[in-house]
């Protein structure tokens, strides 16, 4: 059974769990064949969930797991201390091999944790990152790292910009994808310590389109396709994108109730603005996958329904079948002798 | 006249230079009997312009500059070799104490690095930030710093938080300010570590109200008066502000004119529209002052229209008026002692 992946999909994780999550992994099976998903969770909970729907049988299975990770919780305690947890259980599945791929819409940091800790990076690679998509103007573009990575080095983000295009190319579908880093101005001697050390080695990768540096300003009018930078500042960038939009929207709406003409314009305007909207919505982009582990993780937002979990799952699917592993690690090889280099990591 | 404040102003920077910067000069003076202009720039195409206005002839003069700094060059040469410029004529007119403050549309790069070398910081200042107002939901919060000093340190940033909050409180009237450190979650104990080592600097601080981390999801909604980070993190968020503002609006501008229903409520919605996004625009909020310097240098947007140099002149009375550099020498006093000690910088 080589063309199936199996997805092992935290059921108690998120704030819709287990309802959506559930319903998300039965709309995943009866939309493919080729997919196993199995349920980490509370077995008698999950199966009443179960037990509201059709789908082939043969394409669930549970595995109980009597404990839950909160997102409160201090995330590396929580990891070490709650083996009976959906997230742990469902990353071990990963780790021993039995899964392909792992989602969770449960606590972030739980899931960062997890995936370096458990299921491990691939070899040769330093620091797992991040990479949600981002909406701009052109489609969407890959934010890498806005994880828990903080303080990287200049080798980290060139293995992010390398997994970041391997990502977009074939799982998103973007051919030769334009590779930019987030600087403070346009020229190469711009920058903090970090880019200027990174920028000369990005535009010796020759399996990269590196395009130079990337203002913040011109991000959201989609001028790369992967957004390389240090998880600090990607983390403001995907935060300030949430908040922005949201203050945006909520201040258009004011103003169009502030006088009669504008009250009935906007009833007009509202169907098409709000498909609008949507279309620039961060969170309508469902997962994020933690690249450069031995498996693909996926944390989907904590407010994901039955849609996202779904999406999520099919995104696991695209990346097993287009071998996204095996080909970042074809990548590594020539730089793996000079990681061996350097071994202080 | 020791209640006069004299601005220097560098009438050849811009993009409406000199036409809409000599006209802003005229309204400032117009406007107030306490102003003193002195524009710096090439004397014979000042005086055509100002042939053009009636004003209190003793409150504008003029200091000839046959050079001009362009955007492009690189601003440590400019600096260093057009002695005639009308950026370094003006910043030494503030240098020698015949003038109180500097504003200028020009070269960013060049009133950043003239700043510090020419006009030259407060003794025990480490580092001269750029502190933009930007818009929220609230009103406007104080961005500091934006500017040149990437990789900052904690030092610093105790440093920004105290003149930003001083800043806040004097010349723009927010009664105890509250300051808040960018940051990539709420928790003490997230973040990079520069955050991590600078937190409980800035909670030790009597003199500022330090509310904690800000995530930069809560931004735009006004949570803080002061916003305190490093320059590389403080400009993306700046001109991501700018950018996704303009992709936003764009956007929604293509969905009301998708349908014909749409395009009918458009027309009435966009009078009431383009009031509520004007109080969004960063563009609005004139000058950013550089802080910590022997005189107050304001850089305008290079944009800027009459309007906008007005308000930087009147920005500058406000600051001479309340004595701002005099309440920040106040508040460095105690920490003037340690500095002595760490004189590494």
């Amino acid at each position: 059974m080589s063309d199936m992946t199996r997805v092992a999909l935290d059921a108690m994780g998120g704030d819709n769990a287990p309802g959506e999550i559930v319903k998300g992994a039965v709309d995943a099976v009866n939309s493919r064949k080729e997919i196993e998903v199995i349920l980490t969770g509370k077995e008698e909970v999950i199966k009443q969930e179960l037990a509201k729907y059709t789908y082939p049988e043969e394409q669930i299975r549970i595995v109980d797991a009597t404990e839950v990770i909160e997102t409160a919780e201090p995330p590396v305690m929580a990891i070490r201390r709650k083996k009976d947890s959906s997230i742990v259980k469902a990353m071990k599945l990963v780790k021993e091999g039995e899964a392909d791929a792992f989602v969770s819409a449960g606590s972030s940091g739980a899931v960062l944790v997890g995936g370096q800790v458990i299921v491990g990076r691939i070899k040769g690679i330093e620091r797992a990152p991040l990479a949600p998509l981002i909406p701009t103007a052109k489609g969407v573009s890959l934010l890498i790292d806005c994880g828990a990575n903080v303080d990287a080095r200049p080798s980290h983000l060139v293995q992010f910009a390398k997994m970041g295009s391997i990502y977009m190319e074939h799982v998103i579908g973007v051919k030769k994808p334009k590779v930019g880093i987030v600087n403070i101005g346009a020229e190469e001697e711009k920058g903090n310590a970090l880019v200027k050390e990174t920028f000369p080695m990005l535009k010796a990768c020759e399996d990269i389109d590196f395009i130079g540096s990337v203002e913040a300003r011109d991000i959201p009018s989609g001028v790369a396709d992967v957004i390389v930078c240090e998880a600090f500042v990607g983390n403001v960038i995907l935060k300030l994108y949430e908040g922005l939009g949201a203050t945006l929207i909520s201040k258009i709406k004011g103003g169009m109730m502030s006088t009669l003409r504008s009250k009935i314009g906007a009833l007009l305007v509202k169907p098409a603005l709000k498909e609008t909207l949507k279309t620039f919505d961060a969170s309508e982009y469902g997962g994020a996958p933690l690249l450069g582990l031995n498996g693909l993780v996926v944390k989907t937002h904590g407010s994901s329904t039955a849609k996202e979990v779904k999406n999520s799952i099919l995104q696991c699917v695209q990346f097993h079948e287009q071998k996204i592993n095996e080909k970042i690690q074809e990548g590594l090889k020539e730089q793996r002798a000079s990681d061996e280099e350097n071994k202080d990591v």
